[in-house]
């Protein structure tokens, strides 16, 4: 199968794509992977331009001599032309199969919305560049070559349907034609770099929304690198998960293995089938 | 005229109410500022816990002995009690004036919606402690005492409806049951200590909104202190605002003289009378 790989959002290296070339030999020797061009250009905060980052994920999502599209880092950016683009995708691409996370899910949002149906949160090329991240990328290469169940979050439900999604960037998408309607779903969350109170802040937001409010229930990963509070915040951040749930009526389901790090799992998008 | 100020966020202190007083006893000696002694206690990041902040709020609001409340300080807090206090508030609450601005924006946006008619984003207590904060506090106390046109920004405009908000503050509440209409509305906007990706994200979740969308038009206030972007973002703040206005058919007006400093000219929300 060939896998194309396109940077929506923040710079990429060529050191990483060597690396995650290196565990796709090692792990899924039936699987070309395709570095765009696009994935090492750089402009400002971002693999390229907005223009730039767009047509290379248009021109890769309608190939249809690609099986799948690998976002391959997160960081910022996709928001900059996601609407755009994912108005521009055809055929090709909605039968293609789509991972990322954190930035990413902003397109992983629109695509579901839009119906796609082979959508997952997950790992990325730019793990190969962590501390043990080469089993975050053979288990993201597993799940995109043949949908290996172990891949996967190990609580998903069979016969649920699911969503994940990074805290800062499910709330900077509410209201906006990005925005997927998660009603009835089991809706996982996580972050990295932010403080506490700012997450506080971010769940306030979500779950005092009414969309929100429709899930079936939220369970929450890891938020990785919290910066430090001052004062100390004096919650943990399963605690504030838990008031905001309650106190919105949200029924918490318990933690998630997600987060920004190697050991971070797949989630599909949507209703899980028979494992 | 009698100014009851309460604490709805971060901790405050003993020393920036003294200052407060004393710029109130120089400069309008018809004021007698009432420091609630909630301002003064601390729970983790916050003035006292939820429900001291509250109750102190609640207390003042519907006391009919004091004319005006005014918020001692942002930070960050007053969402997780926003929409429980202002359902609790009476007559007394809705003849008052009430300023404040940063986090309290959560607040004016929940009595903005609830049809409060003297409400207003300007400078607190704590901008005491700025240097050159005896002008802020001055202008504050000006508006609160009088309505004093010299305290407005400059550029308002009489028979316009204004509003002027935190972006990040803003975005937080949109979709919930604090987010006002703003349609029509003059929007002025600030920030503070937010990276510029972050501000550049913020500003798409607000402009990609519908009910962004409706406002008249947007006038930029000050971002200070930006933290490093790395790499540098390579777009100024106006810039960034600009882009997205034209992205999603939003007027932009240009600048407006408020934002975290001394400077910060009073913005009174709804409909601007004659000056």
């Amino acid at each position: 199968m060939r896998i194309a790989v396109v940077a929506p959002s923040s710079r990429f290296s060529e050191e990483a794509a060597e690396r995650a070339t290196a565990i796709a030999a090692r792990t899924q020797p039936g699987v070309e992977l395709h570095f765009h061009p696009q994935c090492f250009l750089t402009h400002n905060h971002f693999a390229g331009t907005d223009a730039a980052r767009a047509d290379a994920l248009v021109e890769m999502a309608n190939d249809p001599a690609f099986d799948a599209i690998w976002f391959a880092r997160g960081g910022y950016g996709s928001c900059r032309f996601a609407e755009a683009a994912l108005a521009r995708l055809g055929p090709a691409a909605r039968a293609k199969a789509w991972l990322g996370y954190s930035d990413a899910g902003f397109l992983l949002a629109g695509l579901y919305r839009a119906g796609f149906a082979r959508i997952a949160h997950g790992p990325m090329p730019q793990d190969a560049m962590r501390e043990g991240g080469e089993a975050a990328v053979a288990r993201a290469l597993a799940w995109l070559a043949s949908g290996a169940p172990e891949a996967l979050e190990p609580a998903l439900e069979p016969g649920r349907d699911h969503a994940a999604f990074n805290i800062t960037v499910l709330g900077m998408l509410l209201g906006t034609s990005l925005e997927p309607d998660l009603s009835d779903h089991i809706l996982l969350l996580e972050d990295v770099s932010e403080h506490l109170y700012a997450t506080d802040r971010a769940l306030f937001h979500l779950a005092a929304n009414p969309a929100i409010q429709r899930v079936a229930g939220i369970r929450l990963g890891r938020l990785n690198d919290v910066k430090p509070n001052d004062p100390d915040f004096g919650e943990s951040v399963e605690t504030i998960a838990r008031h905001w749930c309650e106190r919105y009526g949200i029924a918490f389901l318990g933690r998630a293995d997600i987060g920004h790090d190697s050991a971070n799992k797949v989630v599909p998008f949507g209703l899980l089938g028979a494992l």
